[in-house]
């Protein structure tokens, strides 16, 4: 039974997190529907985060929903927004039992959606894969508690961490595999964001390619001045996929005109010395929403997210190159003196991806 | 039968590489003997060299080596030297069938060996498992046919390629899974070779602790002036272990003196430019009938081997820490203007190690 739970939950969490990148601001939930040892319904968070998991699941199950066990990532909802909520979806199918990750820490659910199935007469299961679940939605939670949403940290680099020659050359450094495991990692986040200076020096549309899928992420730049060209590609397509630009209190107002008229979004943000400050940073692509943000650099802006214990996950790709010690550093100055001030992050996984590695490494 | 000789073969090869380290100038080969389905002996050169694997797994066998089937890593010797050839041992005992992986290039043997065996009407094979056997025993190969012994360089770093910070702290980056690992590696390697800054700075023992041997590897400092403190370790051990000192035409004579009255061996070097010439260094070992040399740094001498083109191995510990662009570079100036310049090496193996990755990449 036990083991049947963590089974299931699993299929659910599964499902939940094919709606990572694409629910913001609401979190990507999966539930699955289980009668009589057979799946009668899935369900994931919409796009845009409606309908919900459970009734798409329901509707699903239809009459087998009657007497099944439901499971689901997250509490399901008690409030009335705009669907009915999620509990007494539940509750008018008649199931017998709910199987739940995660308490809701939303202050209009937290622990009523569970009341509400109890009050009801049904079994409620709570804390089944919760760590992973919680792993999941960290996003939607940081949004919640922290005003900042979720930072994965990628970088390419050479086996020596360099990710580009003295010249400025670094195309490529990994190979198509590592480069199309990328795009799907762009893919479940909801912005990708690089720094100024990347954003000049490459280029980049920073969107999602040869995926088969129709939503792009949003595209993020952090630059101070906003001292980016108006003929780059990221600006001639502003109008396609969003832009934002997050921009110091001293960039020129000719400049925001510009942007503005290209389509952007601009987002002001405070400094911390002559950077943008990480922390304020985050916290303006909280404001708007963002859960999940994929950050690729360059190596000011990776160094400024570490110093600051603001990267939830970094996943580094290593080729099998040396560029030496004038190459770009992949992380740059971190003002580090002594190895205790050094940020640490605890490995999880790593794995060959063609003639690359691909190592995931999270915040302690 | 093609697949119980890969079986058996590939036990020879673990038999050879279990004398890594402890035979130069000889191969560390490996030998076993089969009869009826049954190990009936079991070889592996010598410390020092001698006795050969053959004899030793002959003296196992006693009279089971009658018709039996012999798998040996190298081509058995077909020349008397301190020790009558083995492929007359084999002939002697009566085996029926000898199977080998490789050919030896020596030119006293080359194919000799192999037609002493079949002359006496034994069954031979070759090229079982030859690439694993080529790359076991490349070290001896490369001395004797470019005069140079196998290189592995090994990198302890930061994730973002920093092997100690900007005051020159390093200890840990790795944990301690890592670097007992790095202990077992120097015990498979003929000597150990860093540079003198990092002679300097971290003042080594060099030596294998805690793995249960009882031979020590050559202690190899590269250093062009041969400006080491003479109270460092290596000084103070230098009866105990040898310690050689590979020096550029410029280095004082009292120095050369006083190493030399400290029990060390001196190895003049050319330059190339401002430094030793990683050639010529490589040579002077070579002729020293060293096959395995495990380089640990640092930065400068691992760029100059890199450059060179002269690192067969390159195993990197990566630790889950960041030190910056401040921190020293594990890979120092490689003058790589254009991407197409870098060195390029082939990922082999990569594995977690404690809380570290150990990636192993090769020559291509």
């Amino acid at each position: 039974m036990i083991h049947d739970d963590k089974r299931y939950m699993a299929l659910a969490l599964t499902l939940g997190r094919r709606g990572q990148g694409l629910c913001w601001p609401n979190p990507a939930v999966g539930c699955v529907i289980v009668k009589d040892g057979r799946i009668v319904g899935r369900g994931t968070t919409a796009p845009g985060g409606r309908p919900h998991a459970e009734p798409q699941a329901l509707t699903q199950a239809g009459a087998a929903a009657l007497g099944a066990t439901v499971y689901v990532t997250l509490e399901p909802c008690s409030h009335y927004g705009k669907t009915p909520p999620c509990a007494e979806a539940l509750i008018k199918a008649g199931v017998a039992r709910v199987v739940v990750a995660l308490r809701d820490n939303d202050p209009r659910v937290s622990g009523r959606g569970l009341k509400m199935l109890e009050d009801a007469g049904i079994d409620v299961t709570t804390g089944v894969l919760a760590d992973e679940a919680a792993w999941d939605l960290k996003g939607f939670f940081l949004k919640t508690d922290a005003g900042r949403p979720f930072v994965t940290l990628k970088l390419a680099m050479t086996l020596d961490g360099r990710i580009a020659t003295a010249t400025g050359e670094s195309k490529w450094i990994t190979g198509p595999e590592a480069r199309r495991r990328v795009h799907a990692q762009r893919a479940n986040h909801d912005a990708v964001l690089v720094g100024g200076g990347t954003a000049r020096a490459d280029d980049p549309s920073l969107t999602v390619r040869d995926m088969g899928i129709a939503h792009q992420p949003v595209r993020v730049v952090a630059s101070r001045r906003l001292d980016l060209p108006m003929d780059s590609v990221l600006a001639k397509t502003a109008r396609d996929v969003p832009v934002w630009l997050v921009h110091g209190p001293d960039a020129l107002e000719a400049r925001k005109t510009s942007w503005s008229v290209a389509g952007a979004t601009l987002l002001p943000c405070d400094l911390n010395g002559a950077q943008l400050d990480p922390g304020a940073l985050l916290t303006a692509l909280g404001a708007q929403g963002l859960t999940r943000v994929f950050c690729e650099g360059g190596g000011s802006l990776a160094a400024s997210l570490l110093q600051a214990g603001l990267v939830d996950q970094l996943i580094v790709f290593t080729a099998g190159l040396a560029l030496g010690a004038e190459g770009h550093p992949g992380i740059g100055a971190l003002g580090v003196q002594k190895m205790a001030e050094a940020p640490r992050l605890k490995l999880a996984t790593q794995e060959r991806v063609g003639d690359d590695i691909m190592s995931v490494w999270r915040r302690p």
